[in-house]
């Protein structure tokens, strides 16, 4: 396994080969990050995937967690465990393509284990990153009444490709913590339509302009075919391993936006607004611009 | 699962509920340890242990591995997978245990995740820990010509209730990690007869006098049953999740044994020493006062 992952993975002490692996504390004041996804055969991937393709979207999944709170990405520790008639040749594709992803990601694999199991075939990962110098985490429950939303990206049917074929968005993660503008962050992962809570804090709700959505062309395909319209996909399919998050409310937005397409080629939509609950209302989504069929369908969807 | 959990779990963003968990890096200038083991269902475990009994071995099995380099656990992330089936009473047991051997190891369980696995039970854990102040992990190859071999505990027998019901050995290995006096230690999962090499270096032999041995009660009821002979329960058994360990040769073994007696009531055995191979000699296990049929079935086991 360490020879196939490669250079990703270091000699012990750093490396496999003792009862732990042995890291150098970071030096710096710096916060850890921590987050762990596994990739299960018949879950979160099957056949139509290739050992390269699960494997990278093991990685990128677990990448997207560390992006989202605006982290860089250190080590990973790799459990994986499997039936025995699995194929060698299937192994050292997945570690290997592992092997090339953690690395270019700057990633170490430090540790890891191999089991077997009957009829399963899963992964494992813990990943591990940490806060850059001089940045705070970006957390999720911390936007504020008034603060403008925004998504990276376009959403909707990634099951045609971008579940797994997706780059986590650790680059503009960490500017938005440079930045100091950013009060909240989540990355999209289970659709919009959940994921929009992750960044709207208790009492508040979600304002969202529908007709400001970045909606992918994979999303109007599956709307051809579903007949349920382009906006459910957009909110409802899931895996879209985008950025979700919320500005300081005295952002000024053309600057922002500016500054944004001065640094990276990545789409970003201003889609709405925190707004916080007046009274006793409890709504925590509210969609502007919507036909009232998928609003119906959106609002059952999150119930 | 985090309710379940209980004071184990800390408040998000250090505990579950954001992106990632937020950890402070140790201050002080230690370095950190990182291993991962699971247990599966059919292979670790079956429905001879309780959910507690799983838990246990889970959590101990992992510390284990940080008592092996003379460190203190400090917080985990456990992934689990679960076919739909399993009921939540097993769930919440599992889970309530875990925290509570936690809470009394003084491990957070900062991060997890829950999937679903169609006829399979699986539970990956990740363990942090980091060396004591002013000590250097315990390494595995780091032993000498002439170094004294000692062992704790007694060995062998362990499928009748040790595989489970153990005490790691972390106030052990904390102490040898404070003496300057340890070299090279490891954990015996595998058994004596293969965990033997990790402290051996290369171009050494494990030098080990049979007689010497802490035979354990049940390896000697296994070998009524199984007419091999005690010493072969005690070399391949496995899972004693005993410390091996090797000191420096000029240390005065009378004062090393008295001072642990002062301190445990772990039992300790100097079961022999590590010699250096003279010429093109790869001897890799050498037994004193052992029988012939013993000695023909341990190094075939080996090889």
């Amino acid at each position: 396994m360490k020879l196939w992952l490669g250079s990703a993975a270091p000699q012990a002490p750093e490396g496999m080969g003792d009862d732990c692996s042995v890291l150098k504390a970071p030096q710096a004041k710096v916060s850890q990050l921590v987050t762990a996804d596994p990739v299960i055969y018949g879950q979160h991937f099957n056949d139509a995937l290739s050992p390269e393709q699960a494997a990278a979207k093991l990685l990128r999944r677990n990448l997207s967690d560390i992006a989202a709170m605006g982290g860089k990405p250190t080590h990973a520790v790799i459990c994986l465990a499997l039936d025995p008639s699995i194929s060698v040749s299937w192994i050292q594709r997945f570690y290997i393509q592992l092997g090339q992803e953690a690395l270019a990601n700057e990633v170490r694999i430090v540790g890891g284990d191999v089991s077997t199991a009957d009829n399963f075939l899963g992964a494992f990962l813990t990943l591990y990153g940490e806060t850059l110098p001089d940045t705070k985490p970006l957390l999720r429950q911390t936007s504020q009444d008034g603060s403008p939303v925004f998504v990276t990206g376009s959403l909707g049917g990634t099951i045609f490709k971008k579940h797994f074929d997706f780059t986590p968005r650790l680059a503009e993660g960490q500017w938005l913590a440079k930045s100091g503008l950013c009060l909240s962050c989540s990355d999209l992962s289970d659709g919009l339509g959940k994921d929009y809570a992750n960044i709207t804090p208790t009492g508040g709700t979600c304002e969202i302009d529908c007709s400001l959505l970045p909606i992918s062309r994979d999303a109007q395909t599956m709307a051809e075919k579903s007949g349920k319209g382009p906006l459910y996909h957009a909110f409802n399919d899931g895996e879209d391993f985008e950025l979700i998050f919320a500005l300081h409310p005295d952002t000024d937005l053309a600057v922002f936006l500016s500054d944004w397409k001065d640094e990276f080629k990545t789409r970003v939509s201003h889609i709405g607004y925190i707004r916080q609950n007046s009274g006793t209302e409890t709504t925590r989504l509210t969609l502007l611009n919507t036909t009232k069929d998928f609003a119906a369908s959106g609002y059952e969807h999150l119930r």
